[in-house]
């Protein structure tokens, strides 16, 4: 079996597992709820809580499990972020909140939130107490964390002086504390000792702080079908991305007039004009910043005792794909 | 110390361990995530189990941990509730949301969600793997159970043909199972039998049952100053209460024509002309059917096995509070 087909098995598992869990009679809630997960995605996350659980050894019926429950967790936040920032489309369709109202997408997501612990629950038991401990503890602080980058995120976009260093704050709690968690869990429902959990978490944030750094590459570069979304919604919506970041720190006059004019604007020609300057002041940058983050996600990675070099191959796979993803 | 003193003596500490966990930088979700719970609360739940751990002479530390969790869950799904009701007055303040916007009421419900499994998380370290199963288990089914509740009391208000059955199952989601969940929970951290837990959870059950009745009595009948939230609002958001559910099934056709047009309604005639009808026809019914609930949960909890006195007296005198309240 290929690494393709290893990825498509999980893939294929993880999803059987949601599913099984997301049934319900009250049919619009649970219509909803399922929307999004049967939409689509890559899997990013599930996959890299097994293959952390493949390359200690382990078992993976819990990690399947887990990785289930990284996945419902990570659509409930997509589900509340869209309503949050006013999205319209996700994955090439309407989004929640779009299709069903907020009420039912807020709802929605809270399930999801639910289901998530739900799932995590049946993961975890029967392992010993100390371990299903740091598992609780691990995902609902991650809930947590992310929930304090969103709200960092959003406020940025009222502010014009965030510098790198809050960026990568915010993305670590927003976008990389759920990578890491789910490297660390894949390895801790499969036994792993502390060191291999340490090294497996740092691995996961690193890949998840590289993940949003492309993520606001191709918000720039991407073509809009192979993304499923509008391009430039990060201009529009006025978000301090690496790039706005780095361009506002170099720019001359005559590039921050029009950087500062395009942000959060609806004007077509001011938004392509913003976006040509981003690309041409910090597209380099931030790929290069990617990269750092990429490399030290493999050192760590290359530190973990591998007991299965499928699954090490496949890590590193993961790291690749999140470097030259274009969707 | 009588039941009032013990009563203040577990709020003030259940209010103390739910702010130590509410506290991080963000100043604004932080706060916002606060605000609720800082604005009061007659805190039925926590002491509710409080109680049921000192009842089978359990440790209070777990269960006040345990309670501090189910009121922070309770608080998240208020503020939920107020977004998606569009209710601008809770507690005698204006909603999260309108004080907030929706994007920050959002997140601070997440928020306590997330922080909810993290206090349980602590109140359940250390316990036995199975214990701790079942904890995490009722938590996370209980959150799914009221989220299909909100779903169910939304679709209602598009319905005219809900029966009292419906309505039961509906409140014993919404409502019920949180109280449920409570009293099993401080007997289960406490190490009750399987008999105990059974029997507390009717006791819980039952007590949200009748709880939710007499809401929606005092939406009709409560002083508005008192309730901290304008009356009628029931009426005016079609809400079909056990008092509107009654009335369509007895009303002759003359009051059922006030009862149609009022539901839903913004004319303040209108809507006090159906609280005339609602009052005048399903009143009475609706107190003895909250006194029915109230007489299975006092009789589940004679089934107890009670070593503390006090607690037992506690017990009951929730139930008559429930009752009898007039907010």
């Amino acid at each position: 079996m290929g690494l393709k087909e290893y990825f498509e098995d999980i893939a294929t598992k993880v999803n059987s597992v949601m599913l099984s869990f997301l049934q319900g009679n009250i049919q619009e809630l649970y219509g909803a709820s399922r929307y999004l997960i049967e939409a689509g995605g890559k899997r990013l996350r599930p996959i890299m809580v097994v293959l952390a659980a493949d390359i200690l050894g382990g078992d993976q019926t819990r990690a399947l499990l887990a990785g289930a429950a990284v996945e419902v967790l990570h659509n409930f936040t997509l589900i509340h972020d869209d309503i949050m920032d006013q999205d319209a489309l996700r994955r090439g369709l309407p989004t929640v909140h779009v299709k069903w109202g907020v009420p039912t997408a807020i709802l929605a997501g809270d399930l999801l939130h639910a289901k998530a612990f739900e799932i995590l629950t049946e993961s975890v038991k029967g392992l010993d107490s100390d371990r299903i401990y740091k598992a609780f503890s691990c995902f609902s602080k991650s809930v947590i964390i992310v929930s304090e980058g969103q709200a960092m995120d959003m406020d940025f976009e009222k502010r014009w002086d965030v510098k790198e260093e809050e960026y990568i704050e915010m993305i670590r709690k927003k976008t990389a504390q759920l990578f890491a968690c789910s490297a660390y869990l894949g390895g801790l429902v499969a036994g792993g000792s502390e060191e291999n959990l340490r090294n497996l978490y740092e691995y996961g944030e690193n890949i998840g702080i590289a993940f949003q750094i492309v993520d606001d590459i191709l918000g720039l570069t991407a073509d809009e079908k192979e993304l499923g979304k509008p391009v430039f919604s990060d201009i529009r919506e006025g978000k301090k991305t690496i790039l706005v970041i780095r361009a506002l720190e170099v720019a001359n006059k005559k590039e921050r007039e029009v950087i500062l004019e395009g942000l959060g604007s609806n004007d077509p020609v001011k938004i392509k004009e913003t976006a040509q300057v981003l690309s041409s002041i910090s597209l380099t940058y931030a790929q290069s910043l990617a990269s750092h983050y990429y490399n030290k996600a493999l050192s760590a990675l290359n530190s973990v005792e591998a007991k299965n070099t499928k699954a090490l191959e496949g890590l590193k796979e993961i790291a690749d794909l999140v470097i030259k993803r274009r969707k």
